[in-house]
């Protein structure tokens, strides 16, 4: 009887192992877990705010991003900036002389601690928090924030892990506030237009997006405070800067406005230049980097279309955001040279037919800046236009951010992005890491609006 | 006893489960079985033939490639045209008349049947059999001509699948006869510089290179004989043309002369044009297609880079190649407008330091002419260069790549290209298809050199 029991324990053991080795078509996709939205709880999507005439802010955060963001609201109208906090008083010194200098009253000060933004936070004379601290406090001040009653406004990237991305969406969601990344790439004048030609549907259908981060960031380390930034990319894999590539291809795409992103694959090199800036850098020698100096994400929607997103802040090579629309009647790229390109046809304002198709024709120059005149986004005024070139901030594009943001809490209307955007934006980071920590397998991407990313019918400024 | 034994075999069916589905970190790569080498057999790496005066050559497919291939060869010292051969009388007809034209003796000419070629292979005066057909005669001629003691040149790509690779590699190793794809894309002003440049470090350790196929070929299906290169991309998913973008980047990355690509990963859009040009060029209607419009191809090599490669012929956009060379010290981009970038210490002249490593410098137009005029292709002689521009085909290119291939074989030196790189840049096909039937997942790039990838150190030419 024992050696029966033995056969047949041996049987048993030798097909289990199988089935579970069997050559056959298994799911490679990693899934990983994700909460539930608690009870009671609803999605944000549309969400406003009672109009106000003035909406008050303070800023958190004074280096290099925000002692700009402060002077730049100062050309915004219907604002009062109310409070700023920097950890280094003399940051807040500097800015409260700008404001001065500007003609304005100085903001309470707070500084000198590791949480002195608390204070701000507490106050009940503010409306919105801005906040352009270094990534690793972005989300901390903004949940604190939200708790005590604050919109919030984040610098990119808002989260840099999952665990965030999802802190954020509950705390958007259950306090009922505004929780927006600052994406300033959503507003500079090319993008604008390609979403408009888009939304009017000069490309067809869009099937493939591009976006990336090309910065050659060694005369830059610097900058950042205690070094935090190259601190950032030693300690992580995975893009870690991926929102100014993805943000304005995820609105022409309509992400979580009638498709989602499904699938993310990722594959980095290895650190060749990382260690060495952090040498170059600290004087220490480098014993682990994480970050591989060019990063490749590629991401699948629910509808079938492709996006692909590379970070790169460590060669010599031209800046470059890599933008790119690719549809099934034409073509938008910035980068180097801005270039549409759509079929023959439809220049001719023929409808286009399949039992023709034509060769296509590309558009530079002043035939280019000609049919791009014809499709101005409508948030563009001419007078805002103006005001924002004048103002500044890369060319005009982060005032023009700032103005909606601004423009639509006074009117009541939602914003232009909200907290799944910036979810979707930053998951790049965390699943990135997950995929090339696992030989570059592909990732499910969660549904961040948990039900509702088909809700709205397309990408659309609300006027 | 029997509840027992029923017990038993629940608790090792329960822990069998267990262990096969536990979220461990398991090997989610794609690994598929590769054919050892026959016995008695050796790689051609640095493959030579014996030193002849004139090469003698048979062509076989005279429709658009093969016909300017033969004109071509009118122009190429040291070779004798023995031989041509078309499904299609016609085709051989108009090819006698060209070569009349050019005061060159005729050939004896095959066709009209389906193996006609075979009878052009069978002949004895023939050194090298140069295949211009649609895509899936490529390997069947040009394993038979190597079996009839023929060396053999075909066009891109060479390889449909991958039984058809290493078939192709068992062939060369056993009949000890050159088997060169004809990637024309290596031989182009831009890359041969740029591949200089490489070879020579300016742009210090290649770390990234990307290449595509992007092309509207809307407007050209009608040209291929029976519409085969349409049906083609309905039949087959994965980057079915990906040799002109990869071949340029595996030279400068000297892939199997030092580095090997090893993990692939492939994710395509539906095919949204596809079946439309289908319907539109066949008037048929389409059921089923397969290839999307656009094909994301992610590799990463042995020692840590990565190399991105596209596939578009379906949408209206530019043409581009999107060449790409990123190395630690410097950047090389041709498309849509050719760029060089290396730090400013370098253009000085001086020595690169990472203790102070400096921003980039962007060269363009005239600076940009006469940095890579310092970094000539030592291949391209100005007589060489004068001749390719004459002659034409691709603005020299096709020219060049036939000098060169005809020069080394009367030498008796190793080509340019071998049957590796065949088998290297054709491998995209099956197994990124392999790849997006499996959810994006990675696969396993086979070391088509089984053992010898490392022998050469570096791509060079021999001269």
């Amino acid at each position: 009887m024992k050696r029966t029991l033995k056969s047949i324990l041996a049987v048993v053991v030798v097909v289990a192992t199988l089935i579970s080795c069997a050559p056959r078509q298994i799911d490679r996709t990693i899934r990983i877990q994700s909460p539930s939205r608690p009870a009671g709880q609803k999605d944000v999507i549309g969400l406003t705010n009672e109009p106000m005439d003035v909406v008050r802010i303070g800023f958190v955060g004074l280096g290099m991003r925000g002692a700009d963001a402060v002077n730049r609201y100062t050309y915004v109208p219907g604002i009062e900036i109310k409070a700023v906090c920097d950890l280094e008083n003399e940051k807040v010194e500097r800015v409260q002389q700008n404001l001065v200098a500007r003609n304005f009253p100085e903001a309470a000060g707070y500084g000198g601690e590791e949480e002195s933004w608390k204070q701000l936070c507490d106050r009940d004379d503010i409306d919105l928090v801005y906040i352009c601290t270094d990534w690793k406090h972005h989300t901390p001040i903004a949940l604190y924030a939200m708790e005590h009653g604050k919109h919030v406004a984040i610098e990119v990237p808002a989260a840099q892990s999952m665990k965030e991305i999802w802190d954020l969406i509950n705390a958007s969601e259950k306090t009922r506030k505004h929780c927006i990344m600052l994406e300033n790439c959503c507003y500079d004048f090319f993008e604008l237009t390609a979403l408009e030609m888009s939304r009017q549907g000069v490309f067809g259908e869009l099937i493939h997006g591009q976006g990336s981060y090309h910065h050659n960031l060694d005369p830059y380390w610097d900058a950042y405070w205690n070094n935090w930034r190259l601190d950032f990319n030693q300690e992580h894999r995975g893009d870690v800067y991926p929102t100014h590539g993805l943000g304005p291809v995820c609105q022409a795409f309509n992400i979580h406005r009638g498709d989602r992103l499904k699938t993310l694959v990722a594959m980095d090199t290895d650190p060749f230049n990382g260690p060495k800036h952090v040498e170059s850098h600290t004087g220490q020698p480098c014993e682990n980097f994480e970050n591989g100096d060019v990063t490749n994400t590629l991401l699948r929607t629910e509808k079938g279309k492709t996006i692909l997103i590379q970070h790169d802040v460590m060669t010599p090579r031209p800046y470059d955001r890599m933008y790119q629309l690719v549809g099934t009647d034409g073509y938008a790229g910035k980068y180097p040279v801005q270039q549409i390109c759509v079929r023959e046809e439809a220049l001719n304002d023929q409808e286009v037919k399949y039992d023709q198709l034509g060769g296509e024709r590309v558009l530079m120059g002043a035939e280019l800046q000609e049919m791009m005149s014809r499709y101005r986004s409508p948030i563009l005024t001419p007078e805002l236009e103006e005001l924002a070139k004048h103002v500044g901030g890369h060319g005009g594009m982060d005032f023009i951010m700032d103005y909606r943001l601004i423009y639509c809490m006074r009117k009541g209307l939602p914003l232009d992005m909200d907290v799944y955007d910036l979810a979707e934006w930053c998951c790049l980071g965390e699943l990135g890491r997950i995929s090339i920590e696992n030989g570059n397998a592909p990732v499910e991407i969660p549904d961040f609006t948990r039900g509702a990313w088909d809700k709205v019918d397309g990408f659309h400024y609300a006027l």
